[in-house]
């Protein structure tokens, strides 16, 4: 199990499937998106599963790439609902096109990842189709919460790790539980590598909540505090306002409130309230459990032990902690 | 075979399907848009043809809910590129909501249509997932290629009509196929649906270019001349174009790009020059040579002569003609 091999076997794949076809105003905006690079995770973790229970990983390409476009497809889509100028670094479809290409684009990309899957025979197929489509359903659900929240005022710390469920979590998991399906693995050991993602997904997104407060500005590759500046109720921010009281919490809520004249401030005693309500103890405890949580269900999976070892050295790899 | 009959049972399939799940902000649109009525067309047509071939119709309410899904996912998203005020004489999903609202609920609709075919199995379901699919991306197309022309001053009549052809008659096919789908016809018999309904498509689609300039102002519905006020190149445009010369050609020309202080004007001269450069006669010749066509490819068909008949019958009653 070696991530470079997945990870080049992937990019070619993904160059080779590449259409150029008609009309270039629809397609040229799909390739400047999945040209954009990115982490490549999801479809990483759909190979590393189809290897894991002892078939070729290469059986899981087109699988990979279904998941790969229809999460850019997300990102094109999010990006015009955010109003974000950029993605990774680059021009978001919308702003170098315009909006109504990056819809149309958007769902071509869609329709596309569905049809990446007809490679793909008869019930292995329409397993793959059905878990697909509930996760793709899923992910607008999460994202529909998300905006939902921006008006909201009282989202609870469950609701709120419901909607990183949906919009991130369930995705990582389908990832993982295709990879499965295409190998032919039981239904338990398909549904157990689904948990495995949906743990590890959790501990992920809310690693990125920690990262995007507290990591280190030399590494992180974004903006540190970028969410405080923006207002976005993460989990430091509601477990924050949930543990302060008085003029702790008043300060929050006013910090999150109302315009800030100085973000710089702004973004540091929100960070010391985040640490002084033990907002950050709890976040980074969550993190730990869900990581672990992924582990277990690996216990009872029918694949063998030094794979297991591996999948628990990627959920490590992903936490960025030191194994 | 009555189409009250196929309606009423769709309507009610429709209505029973109708889930009210969270978060309502997603799916309250979807309900919205559904219930905006509509003719119903695709869907009957597939109900139509899943009886033609012998079988229960009502087998076919899921593809047909599939289909007007679909369809109204197209309307959605459709009106956010083209900022429409209103849909069915209601405000469009993005006017009562938001535009983000109506991107995200388009996604989930498309995601829902590919849902309702899930209840067929093994062959049958990967043939109508893959026809539905390869529909989907070209109704993008199409709509891409739509947009395209808005910008262009050289778009001939055959690319208007391959426009059509992706944008409108395909969808219209596949609803046609994926009932020979379910009812299992032969592969020979189901695509011969499939060009009937293409057929027919392209004469339903000249015949609305046809009737929005000279409709009868009573019972057309839209407001006549809507195409000329919003410089549309349909077909009348395109071949007036193609077959006016010196001033009249130029006169065409400066109608649909100068700003017109009198619209009412610009409609009558237009629909004068329409009729002057014979573009009337032709798409009336061309209405019925793709009406002659659909009905010509039913003949080697096997199903009986009078659901023929039916089939030639509602053909004449789309294009608003007595049999």
């Amino acid at each position: 199990m070696d991530l470079t091999v997945y990870r080049n076997s992937f990019l070619s794949f993904l160059k080779e499937k590449a259409t150029f076809k008609e009309p270039a105003t629809l397609y040229n905006p799909i390739h400047y998106i999945l040209e954009l690079g990115g982490k490549r995770i999801r479809p990483l973790l759909t190979l590393m599963s189809v290897d894991a229970f002892g078939k070729d990983y290469k059986q899981g390409l087109n699988a990979a790439l279904a998941v790969e476009v229809f999460h850019n497809f997300t990102l094109l889509h999010d990006d015009i609902m955010d109003d974000a100028p950029l993605r990774r670094g680059k021009a978001t479809v919308h702003e170098k096109w315009d909006v109504n290409t990056a819809i149309l684009s958007g769902d071509a990309m869609m329709i596309l990842a569905n049809q990446y899957l007809e490679v793909y025979e008869g019930d292995t197929y329409k397993k793959l189709m059905k878990l697909f489509q509930q996760t793709a359903l899923e992910v607008c659900e999460g994202q529909q919460h998300d905006m939902d929240f921006e008006n909201r005022n009282d989202v609870s710390i469950s609701e709120y790790i419901e909607m990183i469920r949906l919009k991130t979590s369930v995705l990582v998991a389908a990832a993982l539980k295709m990879g499965a399906i295409i190998a032919d693995a039981s239904e338990q050991d398909a549904e157990a590598m689904y948990q495995y993602g949906l743990n590890l997904g959790l501990a992920f997104q809310l690693q990125d909540d920690y990262l995007d407060a507290f990591g280190d500005p030399e590494t992180f590759g974004k903006q540190v505090g970028g969410d405080i500046i923006e207002n976005k109720k993460t989990f430091l921010y509601l477990k924050a306002l949930e543990n302060l009281e008085g003029d702790d919490q008043e300060q929050l809520l006013s910090l999150f409130t109302k315009p800030q004249d100085d973000l710089e401030l702004k973004v540091k005693i929100a960070k010391e309230l985040f640490i002084k309500s033990l907002a950050v103890n709890r976040i980074q405890q969550e993190i730990k459990d869900y990581t672990q949580k992924a582990f277990d269900v690996l216990k009872d999976v029918s694949i063998s032990e030094s794979t297991k070892e591996n999948l628990i050295a990627f959920g490590h790899y992903l936490m960025g902690r030191k194994v």
